[in-house]
């Protein structure tokens, strides 16, 4: 069985593995107050040319999320964000477990745009009972999103204009990043995104790493005692040095765009393969997941040799299902992949 | 500078790290759901003598006691704890932020006996007004303490028949579990453990691992639906496998053990010469963590070459200073500093 | 001004007021515990034929909406809730604020049908990412809904059905019940709802009381501690008799049903002048509230002399009002407003 | 039986029941939007002499400390507050079911003294692992305190300059207000009360009145979306005006200090008796609260006539009981205590 299932059924990049054996008996001290969490957040202030940025390492994305929400929530308030997005689906409720709302804006790409954002903060202001209903208190975004797709700059610049006139941080969510930075479809940077966003964390788990996410506090009005925040929420990891070594790897060098290279051309070529076939995708996305729509009759054939995961029914005849790639996807099993698509029949 | 500070200075046991680097191109399912997570739960099955236990691997203690703890209670209930446990001092408000009350017994040792519990449970329904106060809901231990201390067959088992005689269960904090088995002065085995408490956790971190803790639900009762918790905590690490293959490896064979007896070896020896040296212990510990009593004017002397923790004021002129050992202490700097604590003037 | 524009604009039926002025130098213990409280609960009771029932007077709707449903859910669970419940809408995230997100199901006439709520129980549990997800824990209706419609009979027994089916309780919001009890178009009695519901409550504040709703705890499961839950959520008021003295007067004799036939009376009035005149109306509510589609060149005229909510836009030339009835609405007023209707252009 | 047990066994002083009565016919806005709230304010802010001041009714005390700390408090921050302070002790953890630490300090008086709170800071501040514990954020008393005791000028004055140079603002409980301002061993007056703290509340269920309390936000950096938070709490009473018109009645004239001075005058009469006939008072109280210390073999005897709470054993053979006074305490019923104290053997 060749796994497209998802981007982490592996474990971590030779190169982050061997810097964990080499460092392996040095000693340092506890709870990310080591060297190489010191150098990891100076390579990624220089990739974000901002060194004001407060920079922390979280072990996984829902803890992540949630301890920047509820960091920066006041009891009253709650988070936009799209139906699709993760903390309004798939985090059993962490958000509410810190006492927020998530307040859900449709979406079919998975994307907000920056209409639907002002027309909801606006309205709540413009409702007269709005003391007696959730006040919105920051946005959250995905780039890439749950399906792939990706901001442009112009699109996250309104996202952003939006966001200051009203007051509210924005916040991306980038479990995925390096994805979304070397997507054809989108022109944002790093440094960008910095600029553009109050909060954003840059993905390790699903970027190559064992786990590990770099939260990047760019505002300095929410910087104020995030380490208790880190604390409380179960993700101060005693031998912070993990996290420092991992994200050091993947940002003294090119380490981190380079993942995202490999898993994004080995997608480019499945999502050809599909489209060449004449099967559509379901969201249109130019990073490591795609997103084909398969005959029902099909999934069983290619589900001998693959596996991959049932997204949704798109109708009574068809099925999405989603491929993923990842930094540990071979050439050679994407090659044999096409072939077998090219043979469907 | 030799590092006595904490157990969690250095990464992991080289056979951990070796079998992370042997599975490291695996492919396997996410969440805790693959083989190695599988063989890990059948070792700790066996090594507990109870096959019907259900066992979770999460990532920290803070992250461990909370989703515990938080599963078992009911909104109006809360967790009786020593003054000195870890809970109700060191986790910046965890069990707190879940909505609950630590509920603080006096303790010198770091232990609780059954008589103050009993006490406690029987105070407050024997108090008119118990409907106005917060209803002792379970009862939470560590073995070893924070203060090195543990707890004897004949203690264990008079604090579990107290909370079974009023419906509370017993949770074990073992974030050094390993070194409390090993010691001296306990005679209580793993599986006398798994029949004396409801819940308990087997600690990675402290002992050996990278990280992870593995929670060993023994009653029934508490068992329903914990993977949600664990992800509503943000516990369920994508890359389950990681924390599956470190328990495999400290669990297939004695590692664990080896472990143990080995940094409480180092630690007796430590113990010793501070006793030959005329200097008292703040605590009996005869575990991995010892706590001399040392003249204020000996602590630059000795914190020159060697690094450890100041515990707290013990006079004017006394501190309470400890010194932990681990997997990874080496003897030949135990020796050094056995022979500098000799020279001490 | 004539003020239609709500059901609590005025103070207490009289007779309420009477026995509070009655009473008011008699000495009784605080928190509930007084007689009488106890002789409203034993009328109540009687009035659902339910002798088991756990009775218990909270002050308001919010308050009690949450203290219910906090004290039923794991950490884990949400609440099933129509998109326009009260708990989803207009109690400012008090539900988020224990932990719980609300699960909001689609409906137009603020109903929820016991398809819906069972396809959203198994489309819970045939998720494979299920523990991912908030699990459905409670389910939560309004009888009438905030839409002024009622449940039949068949409705509630069909919910009541699904409910017990999966095991989740059934939560009714009684805040206007009286009102749903006398509607010509549900057959449902109160002891009939103490049968169907695990939990419901019976409005005082909407329904002629100063204020207070009796919470009736049917299924024994969730009767244990509530009393805590109450003090937790600030609900116990030390003049607990104040609560117990306005529930005596309501259900001693007639008082609750001949109140909420005098308002659903004049509401039908209301109705009826609306129709006559041509004007659809947005719901189809045979209780205290009417919902008229106006032409946007009414508003005005008609709010010269009478206050009524703006509920929402229709289109873009019409908008959707509400009128209330109550206790003190006079017959004198509604005639006076009919008249006007007949009048309008 | 007479009782002296607590001081809200009655409803409501007559002036407040007649205007309820006087005004039940009124049509007014709900949530306190009303006229008479409106005026309520209006007075209590020429009473405290500070326009700026917010002014918000909620119903009770438990309610009212809970929205008030969990709206000023950051998720890592606790409130300080004395072992004896009714937060920390007869609340079921309502502080704690917001996501918050109540961080005690010793108290044998129930006050807490500028230094103690100095140190606590400071305390938290130099500990090297702050951010591993929950951090200082507001700072709760009680005036008078839960044992009858009173803050003088000076001693609020140094409370009110250390949670200044420390940037934590100071929270006033006045459940008992009144009778806090006319005791004789307290100078302090409404105004000053409002210079010294941050917010407070004017106590109304113990002080006259059916229930309410009237919070008063001081500090403009806490007034923000302050409703909000009283909805979420369940604390905006629909019809809000039965909160304004008390307040209103007991500020437009002398009522509520008429209240206060009566009740102190009976409690004061009571402690004389007591202390003539040579009994010791546990606490030295000049409020509406007396504890007598009693033999044991007395209680029974004092039982037949008068109702008083068991506030704790003293030592084998004593008992501390508390006598409460209020509006509503006849002096005729006094006399007859004090010649029945006077027969005691």
């Amino acid at each position: 069985m060749i796994r497209f299932e998802n981007d982490y059924a592996e474990g971590a990049h030779p190169k982050i593995l061997q810097q964990l054996v080499a460092t392996n008996e040095e000693q340092s001290p506890g709870y990310g107050m080591d060297e190489h969490s010191e150098k990891a957040r100076a390579y990624i202030k220089k990739a974000i040319a901002d060194e004001q940025a407060d920079i922390h390492f979280l072990v996984g994305g829902t803890q992540t999320n949630t301890t920047v929400i509820a960091s920066i929530l006041r009891p009253h308030q709650g988070v936009i964000a799209a139906t699709t997005g993760h903390i309004a689906v798939h985090e059993t409720g962490a958000i509410e477990a810190t006492g927020h709302k998530v307040l859900t804006l449709p979406s079919d790409d998975g994307k907000l745009t920056a209409t639907q954002v002002k027309a909801c903060i606006e309205g709540h202001w413009q409702d007269s009972t709005h003391e007696h209903m959730v006040q919105p208190g920051i946005v959250y975004i995905s780039h890439p999103t749950e399906n792939g797709t990706t901001y442009s700059k112009a699109e996250l610049t309104a996202l952003s204009d939006v966001c200051r006139e009203y007051g509210l941080p924005l916040f991306l969510d980038g479990a995925r990043l390096g994805y979304g930075l070397v997507a054809q479809d989108s022109d944002l940077s790093l440094a960008e995104i910095a600029k553009l966003c109050d909060v954003f964390y840059i993905g390790g788990t699903k970027m190559g790493a064992l786990f590990g996410e770099a939260v990047v506090i760019v505002n300095p009005a929410y910087q104020k005692d995030f380490r208790y925040m880190i604390k409380q929420r179960g993700g101060l990891l005693a031998k912070g040095r993990l996290l420092g070594i991992q994200f050091e790897t993947l940002f003294e060098d090119q380490l981190y765009m380079d993942i995202s290279h490999h898993a994004v051309d080995m997608a480019m070529l499945i999502r050809q393969a599909f489209i060449d076939k004449g099967f559509d995708l379901r969201y249109d996305s130019k990073t490591n997941q795609q997103f084909p729509i398969l005959p029902n009759s099909l999934l069983a054939t290619l589900g001998e040799k693959y596996s991959f995961s049932i997204w949704e029914a798109f109708d009574d005849q068809h099925t999405v299902v989603r491929f993923c790639t990842s930094w540990a996807t071979k050439k050679e099993n994407v090659d044999r992949l096409i072939e077998d698509i090219q043979q469907l029949a």
